[in-house]
């Protein structure tokens, strides 16, 4: 079985056939599956940007699309995530793509789940597809990952991108600096060294900002936006200390003017935008990935025949 | 006009035709329409396995899904069902599936509305189709209905599968035992003679399991859950104690521990998951036969056209 | 770059052009993007026709529609409508089609965002798809615009209808009425003259009566919906007083018995459902257009281009 979970549950040598392919479909490889496909994406958390890349890299990839509406299904009924993905296995659908509040909702379907998994987002756990988009940006721009250095930047302990992205770069050969506020310091998370935010922007070759997930929680530290800006964001002043190659990474959506100076968001350094794009590639090729292990995988078709 | 408000409408052979459409299409039978055609699912109550199968039942047939959101639709404006479907018809959709809180909501549409309507459950009324992929799931086990003792269990009065089936089943030739709680019992089913749960499960060809709706309804009586379970569910004591030949049917989405132990829904005596492939083969052939019956009815194609 | 987002922005010889197209779509004409296009639409209001017929329109160019849920999108999450956009228009999404409750809420992206804005409505604003097909409605009646008299009747000051149609009728050649209850007066339309409305029914060749926005509305009058009717509305008694071969029109979702009697919406009369059939072929025209745009639009693909 093809799930994929978190990006630590790939070797290298995966996760770099994953950017590859992507890199082709950026080319504009064509590839389709053999036989007509169904997949379902369970968003039971807003996106506007995972959800909307999903379904395009799906159509560009030839996959019909079951629409699933998490306000509108059983669960409301109570129906557990399991019963509602052995449904949709039931009734045809080949693959599936899940966003979920809950950390690590995936472990309890790992091995009772015979159709394969995309995880488009778990609790405050991880965003392998984001980490992706964000691995491919940076080799685009670098061709390598051995010896840069990523800055990432904003509330590290609350973020899946900091959690995914910390631990591939590291293995991947990165030097990784945190910067972040006391309180949203991740101990638990060993592969990045806290540094001051000036620091931090000065020696990156990434600058990578996260999302303040809860506006929420800037005010708890008692700062208004502006004071949060000016200490811990991207302003003008410290994007111009950046080195003359270095780039700047968001995950979005933005708060301008929070983490990052809106005129930031759209200039010559910002890669913001083109993450959006490579979003797509790398989703097709995850999905491929996805249905490509599932046609293989004979015994899965044999066994659930049996059932019948 | 072919419309699918109910399996009371239908004949004996209607109801074969439809079965044996349906077991075709499950062997890879392959029918689409001679021209592009547009359906539209209006579901105003939440579903997962009743909507994604039809959705994926339409794609199957190469039909194109106009999507509608009731909760974003003009129904919020307080437009009546009647001008809503109106509305779908002016726009080109060719039949609708509908799914509504009100019981027979499709009376007051039966004569006025001109593209076919498949009913996919109206309040504590009907579901057609899921008596339909029953049925089917019946007759793939035991190749007929005659002779047959199926039980149903759970919640008789506020169940539309118990109203549709006991008298379809009657029909085909099958004996229908009811089992319930006396608060839940339906003296205007004539179909099923009341018996002790431990009576019909022993009794039963086919032990077909009703979901709780409400799980206040079990606490009404007074029960926990695991008292619910103990004295009205089937246990795996019980499921010991089925004839040897004899499954397990369940409409879904299930409460496991509840109306069935959680360690039965995936036996081997269990054809729930089965139902539910079953289900999009039996909405595969009764959107053919909307299909085909509105392509026959050129009185109607003329009509429209003269008030242009 | 070929946005849509009002009327007035359109000179005669274009109105004519996408009315043409109109027509031409609705005798079968056939045309489709020379590469594979994608399309969303975003509705940040409840709607049924508007938001189903872009849905037909855009499945009948064969263009793929990925699905965009307001209320499950980062907006939820305070993103801007121009980062939404954009970040649509990263993923690959070649043009949007816009309903949202704020006036004008296309000037800010007007110039800022490069792919075509189709607006489905603006707030109390315009509605230019809604304009085209009354004007192909009409038009189909009776072959010209000049010299007609075309009664609006109703909330005036509420309405985008009134608004949108007003102005280019009058440009069209055809006069004006406007017929509405003092509160619902709009000093700032200079397009029409106000008259009782048993004279604008009288003198219209077409009258086009507006939806009732908020049932409140009439309440706040003072007044129950049988008087709003009695005074205001067109009764059966009214409708008896019309011109020989003047007809109706409305816009749609009807209040039955408030602004038109329930009667009237599919007498001989009317052209109600009609105009929603029409809404169809006008929405091709115009995602025609803005794809045509696009393409050639050479410009506007080499600079995206050079951001990569």
């Amino acid at each position: 079985m093809t799930h994929l979970f978190t990006l630590s549950e790939l070797s290298v040598t995966e996760i770099t056939r994953l950017l590859e392919d992507a890199e082709q479909f950026r080319n504009g490889y064509f590839w389709r599956p053999s036989e007509p496909m169904f997949v379902a994406n369970l968003f039971f958390e807003p996106s506007t940007r995972t959800k909307c890349s999903f379904e395009m890299a799906e159509r560009k990839l030839g996959l019909h699309v079951i629409p699933f509406d998490a306000d509108m299904s059983s669960v409301q009924k109570g129906e557990t995530l399991y019963d509602t993905i052995r449904t949709l296995e039931s009734i045809g659908v080949n693959a599936v793509v899940i966003r979920h509040w809950e950390d690590a909702y995936f472990e309890s379907l790992r091995h009772s789940i015979r159709i394969p998994i995309i995880n488009a987002g778990d609790g405050c756990g991880h965003h392998p597809t984001q980490s992706l988009l964000d691995l491919l940006t940076i080799r685009q721009e670098f061709g390598t990952f051995s010896g840069l250095t990523v800055a990432i930047i904003g509330d590290i302990r609350h973020s899946r991108v900091a959690r995914s992205n910390a631990e591939v770069l590291t293995r991947l050969g990165a030097k990784v600096l945190f910067s972040s506020p006391e309180a949203w310091k991740d101990e638990a998370n060993p592969y990045g060294m806290y540094v001051d935010i000036d620091k931090a922007v000065e020696a990156a070759d990434v600058v990578m900002l996260l999302r303040i997930q809860h506006e929420r929680h800037a005010e708890k530290m008692g700062l208004t936006k502006e004071q949060y800006h000016k200490r811990y964001g991207l302003t003008v002043e410290r994007a111009k200390r950046m080195k003359r190659t270095s780039v700047i990474l968001h995950p979005a959506p933005v708060n301008r003017d929070v983490e990052i100076e809106s005129s930031l968001v759209e200039s010559e350094r910002s890669r913001i935008f083109k993450q959006m794009e490579n979003g797509v590639y790398v989703r097709m090729a995850v999905l491929k990935r996805a249905i490509e292990g599932r046609m293989k995988n004979g015994d899965y078709i044999k066994k659930w025949h049996v059932v019948q």
